[in-house]
């Protein structure tokens, strides 16, 4: 049957919060995909400059309308409010890289090649430049209600770009996209963005019609691989197949080495509960599976078994997260060795879990036992001080995440760089002596990796480069200088840094 | 049935060229892959600069092999030898300037970001590099036997970023790849490659086997819409879905502008019929739609009626050749208005084809008449003086192409910058003033357009940039600076251009 409506709800009672948001009709969906398409041309023309003024406005908006955003999605997500401060203000200062992306200018690659008649063959005028590729959609998580959502770094490095964006809103915290896109809708048109820059839709249908639309020529989204993989394939299969950014799931992999295991139990042991459990586990950056000398396993034990619990963000991942770890407990396949206290269930509350398996087993199950558990759950994989080259073996042989960490002591480092160097192909960005919870929004962040952590591992959904995404090259051959985006021009009206004759500069 | 061998042909005769060559078994299929694989560390691995050193080598040895290499290749293909004579020494270029791009080093994109505890969240020290995805696979194209081919600019591109290839050979040259491969890998052989860094398969049960095989990261593809889609559809379904690469069909659509056209009549219809007729018309940017002012129609008839037709390159391509434009001749769509003479027919000769339809016409049946007719045909599209609104319209209709080109004359400059912003999102190289075939090898090129162009419309197949296919982002955070790869040493030990804390440099 068809859905309606879409419903939040207060995870830390299970009661619904604000009123039901209806789901969005085809014909609304498709409204809405062709004002984007009518506002392709104007944004993506606007000079990179004003588009980065705008951006400015809508971060400058969102942070006036912070006591309302946040006390929604409080009530939404239950993620509390520092955490969600800290998020919020994360998210406007996405909005503001990509401005200074944009003020600095190097993003559309500029090349100019001079002709050359001796080469073969021969070289005429050649002046290459990126260029939005048209409206995209944008499907917003459940886990980061601004930063991976409405006005999340996939719609701040599209709208940067120069493509229109339309939001599929999240079901968790409906209520909190419809503010956030009534902000951003708004301060678009205070800044005289075109109408139709940017859409809003509700509703898994309306989301289907959306990778579908012919209108759309992009897809960004954050969820789950199941879900990842079926929007995927639907955006491969269309008569003009179009690029889907996916970031699925990941597990992690996090490896403390004997010296750092010996010399600082306790604090590994402390620092890996507090990233398990921070947020009720529920970041894609989760450190799923920890490598650990045996010796370890009773602080680890200790650390998460005195954990807090927490709601988490809805009713179907509590109940996902309680049947995949009840029956990894059942399986046989690990042991359950903490269990952290679960808060009272008023509404969609967890405890932290911990298992554990020796090196050997997980090696003869590494398929199984390298599933994601979405929530405060870990598994420690625990190796001997001679087991260390299995280690290596065993690390390349995991599924591919986001991220992978080491720890280690200053007197180990041949070791921590053979772990790394194991860990390195598997993962898209390796992490020393820290935790991989928190993502930092920065010209040098990598937030991908190989399948199935992402669709597409040569692109990130955070940090700068996630404009490259949205972007295709043009090049004009011998076309006359006056005619040319000022980009190209000879005379770098923009002073923006270019390649020339192959030498990178401002000239 | 099973085809166990793969013969080639002289298409001047339609006789068999040289002895059939066996299609490779399934398990050969999988001991190449495999090879690839265990090849790729290693190469991966090797310094940028001895990989530039390696790809000069090979470039070498195709230079030094080069009178084999070419009569083979003009009697399996019958393009002539001045042609192949420039086609092999851009292929050599090709290897030559992915040596420099190597040497270069900004290719890796290097960017560190110094740690800000201050910024919302904290930033870390962060440092981004470029590394390659694993093993590829490479189909060869039937029209360029050496520049898009067994060392054509997929398979340079793909082992500058340190990816093995392994190439699927064409079946319209099997014996021009069985040599190009030997020259190959006895030059990787002879630079200390590691074994199994290059590998060719022939066959097309081999070519669906690579594309499935878990052990390739990546594919490039040069051939038709139909072939290439299927390969992509395979690609995208695969348990792992992998990039695809695929530089299929184009129109290119021309537009003579009328000041031109009065000026220069005589030279534009020869310059046009030179580019339609060129390798018999057996380019991805040949010129299929050309718009032009209805005086210039008998210029334009009488230069393709008085072109040279050829033989094509497999008997095939002659006969969907044949059929297509004789179906498109009796449709009443269009009027063929020039018939070039057809070479006695010993093997698979054709003679070039001109057709005419009004603008009014032509965009009743966009679509159909939009359709590709590999060869030298043309479709010329008619405007009259007061059509020049509805011109710029039905060029918006257009599929996309590889190139869009306009012909102006000096007075007319408003009129080229309209059309020029009409064609800009439909292509991805934009001429002035000349004629799309011929693609130069330089760091601006771009070869590449929206679909059903390429499968990917944001990557080049031709120019430096073609190299960014095969790399993805690897990130280290506050990773010890001896453990990490010179690329992001503090002291920049490889003197690479890097972006330091946003600022481009060799920082």
């Amino acid at each position: 049957m068809r859905v309606s409506t879409v419903q939040g709800f207060n995870p830390r009672t299970g009661q619904p919060f604000g009123d039901p948001i209806e789901s969005t009709v085809d014909s609304e969906v498709d409204r809405i995909c062709a004002a984007a398409a009518t506002a392709f041309p104007a944004w993506s023309n606007l000079p990179a400059a004003d588009r980065a003024a705008v951006l400015d406005q809508v971060a400058d908006a969102l942070d006036a309308e912070a006591d309302l955003l946040l006390s929604t999605a409080d009530g939404e997500t239950a993620l509390g409010l520092p955490r969600l401060t800290t998020e919020l203000k994360r998210t406007t200062n996405q909005l503001r890289l990509f401005g200074e992306v944009l003020r600095e200018g190097s993003f559309v690659e500029a090349t100019i090649d001079s002709p050359n008649p001796d080469t073969v063959p021969p070289r005429p005028d050649l002046r290459r430049v990126l260029r939005a590729i048209g409206p995209v959609a944008v499907f917003a998580a459940s886990n980061f209600p601004f930063a991976f959502s409405v006005a999340g770094g996939d719609t701040a490095s599209a709208l940067a770009a120069g493509c229109p964006v339309v939001v599929k809103a999240h079901p968790g915290h409906p209520a909190t996209s419809q503010e956030t896109a009534r902000v951003v809708t708004a301060a678009l048109r205070a800044a005289g963005a075109p109408e139709g820059v940017f859409g809003i839709v509700h509703g898994q249908d309306a989301g289907v019609r959306l990778v579908q639309h012919p209108a759309i020529k992009g897809v960004g989204f954050t969820g789950s691989t199941h879900g990842g993989r079926a929007l995927f394939d639907l955006a491969s299969s269309r008569p003009e197949p179009i690029p889907f950014y996916g970031e699925l799931g990941s597990v992690n992999p996090t490896v403390i080495l004997p010296g750092i295991a010996a010399e600082q139990a306790e604090s590994v042991a402390a620092g890996y509960a507090q990233s398990l459990t921070m947020g009720v586990g529920q970041f894609c950056t989760n450190p799923g599976l920890l490598f650990a000398p045996v010796s370890l396993v009773d602080a680890l034990a200790s650390a998460v078994g005195g954990a807090q619990g927490g709601a988490m963000l809805t009713e179907r991942m509590r109940d996902a997260y309680r049947s995949g770890t009840d029956e990894l407990a059942g399986s046989g396949l690990a042991e359950l060795i903490a269990s952290g206290p679960e808060p009272e269930d008023q509404g969609w509350a967890v405890g932290a879990r911990l298992f554990r398996v020796s090196l050997a087993e997980f090696r003869d199950n590494t398929e199984k036992l390298s599933e994601e558990y979405f929530g405060p759950s870990g598994l420690v994989i625990t190796y001997t001080e001679d087991e260390l080259d299995q280690l290596t073996e065993v690390l390349a042989l995991l599924p591919g995440s986001l991220t992978g960490t080491v720890h280690a002591a200053s007197g180990e480092p041949e070791l921590a760089r053979r772990v790394g160097e194991a860990l390195r192909p598997r993962v898209g960005r390796l992490i020393y002596n820290a935790w991989p919870t928190g993502v930092a929004v920065a010209w040098g962040m990598h937030h991908g990796g190989p399948w199935p952590s992402t669709t597409n591992p040569l692109h990130t959904s955070v940090g700068a480069t996630a404009i490259r995404r949205w972007l295709a090259p043009v090049t004009y051959q011998s076309w006359p200088d006056e005619l040319l985006p000022p980009e190209l021009r000879d005379d770098n009206p923009l002073g923006i840094p270019r390649r020339r004759d192959g030498v990178l500069g401002t000239h």
